[in-house]
């Protein structure tokens, strides 16, 4: 890289109104001193003619396509399927956000609605409205199974905190894992498998064409009765005409969902007002602004020094 | 101890109208084929006249005055304010419960309901019924302090998972303690200090003439703007009206309550319709019959063959 590209600002290109691209940019510029970074607004005609590197939340790609020798991309976040699919076949390179805060995080949540699941915790709440005193039946959490879908950074961390509050947990990952003490299924053929195992089934997948709808009317009902749905990923890897449906025969008991197809979540939506459903606004792992800055420094230091990118995403594979 | 002794049936004496005895008497027989267990309507006027030993769980005190030559009292439960209360000056020795996996199932207890307020979880449950999609801010565990009140065997074993969690955590017990990692507190003179630095306050304090009422206006007014409370212990240990203030005028943000004055708590009570308080059915700790009636077999095994009784309960100290 040439001395003149280490003195561009570089751009921070959100979303249109999102909401905290200034605290962004006061995080980033923190962590990276020793470069200017800006909003996309405020690149100047020249600056953009020369551009080749911009941070990147959900971006308008139409701001990218007036950068012409914009290189790489860098995500603040985890999950770039939208990006992906913005972009189209073009050769831009994209580093997402690998973040062990994010993991730790991501595992914090899984256990806590596992939790909450497990001690009864919308039963309990349904029998307060109503005035009920009624301890129910409680299983201990060496005769429950968690298992997790995705078994990347996230999942693993998952894992292992399951396994410390003394659960029996399975996972299930794309391809073939072997991870101590987690009884590991690999493939679309071994999901209805682990599925048939599962009394609370925890989603941690990235959204690809695989995953897609992936778990549509046939795989819900692969579930035992009474299990329980966390979908922790995107929600358009849950069939939700389906999952209703398996919710109202209480096939399933309950789905804490923190993903939607649509975000935030249409005010009609019958997830809302269903007693089965816990609805979150998509903050089971918050990114932490200053542990993500610092990561993109690191990677954008290194390749101001070295010319050498992170690992970027595979765009075939999905992330 | 005699022969004769070891012969006579030992009688489960239960509050009236108990639902679980004949589930104590199977698992207890279970847990003892050398020893006969029986109701107590089950034993005859010889039986009663020599009985020495009875196995309870909040006994009718009329019912134990009935057994001339009674000597000790096993109960299934670790609580046992109420028995000591209602034999007042009796000679009568005490044996409470202590289950290394009522510890565990405390300690997840703890864990569960930590994260739950931790995670936010009644404001989420609010805005779902308000159909309001907002993410709320927030704070990693390293930046909140969950105190416990209570470090016997139960609030050390909440302690460590909470750590494990990534909390700072304070506790607070009578008699000063040395625990790693934890900030202690001991002594009436110390508790507002380790108030002021609560998030999230845990009571596993058993109920003395000591702690009756301990949490009152002037200790929950040392704690600061927006903490919460979860009362797994008793609930005398906490005033009433004076939480019931604190939470109204915001000072608290939330309770979560176990235990109560009243058992199963009154239709009317205030708590069961307020916002702010998670009302549960004495379910933190559920009593595990088959672990408990192990421990009671072992204890009772140990007198039969050495005449040695384990620790008793000090009815001074309460515990």
């Amino acid at each position: 890289m040439t001395a003149t590209s280490a003195k561009l600002p570089i751009p921070f290109i959100a979303s249109a109104g999102y909401a905290n691209s200034g605290h962004w940019i006061a995080a980033l510029q923190l962590a990276m001193p020793h470069e200017r970074i800006i909003a996309f607004s405020e690149l100047s005609l020249a600056q953009k003619q020369q551009c080749q590197l911009a941070i990147v939340a959900n971006p308008d790609p139409a701001e990218l396509r007036s950068l012409p020798q914009l290189l790489w991309l860098h995500s603040v976040w985890a999950g770039v399927e939208r990006l992906l699919s913005d972009l189209g076949t073009s050769d831009l390179k994209i580093v997402r956000l690998v973040d062990p805060q994010l993991a730790t995080t991501m595992a914090e949540a899984v256990l806590a609605w596992v939790l909450y699941l497990h001690r009864d915790m919308p039963a309990y709440a349904g029998q307060q409205r109503q005035g009920l005193w009624q301890p129910r039946d409680y299983v201990k959490p060496q005769d429950k199974t968690v298992s997790l879908l995705g078994l990347g950074a996230l999942g693993e961390a998952a894992a292992l905190r399951l396994l410390a509050a003394g659960f029996k947990v399975c996972g299930w990952s794309r391809h073939p894992k072997n991870l101590e003490n987690i009884d590991c299924y690999a493939g679309i053929a071994e999901l209805p498998q682990i599925l048939a195992k599962t009394d609370i089934l925890v989603c941690l997948l990235p959204l690809t064409a695989d995953t897609n709808n992936l778990l549509d009317a046939d795989m819900l009902a692969a579930l035992p009765e009474g299990a329980a749905l966390i979908n922790f990923a995107r929600g358009a890897i849950v069939d939700d005409t389906a999952l209703l449906a398996a919710l109202d025969s209480n096939k399933l008991k309950h789905a804490v969902l923190d993903v939607f197809r649509q975000e935030p979540l249409a005010a009609e939506h019958a997830y809302w007002q269903h007693p089965q459903v816990t609805v979150l606004p998509h903050i089971s792992a918050p990114t932490d602004m200053h542990t993500a800055s610092a990561i993109v420094a690191a990677n954008i230091l290194e390749y101001r020094n070295s010319g050498t990118l992170p690992p970027t995403v595979d765009a075939r594979r999905g992330y």
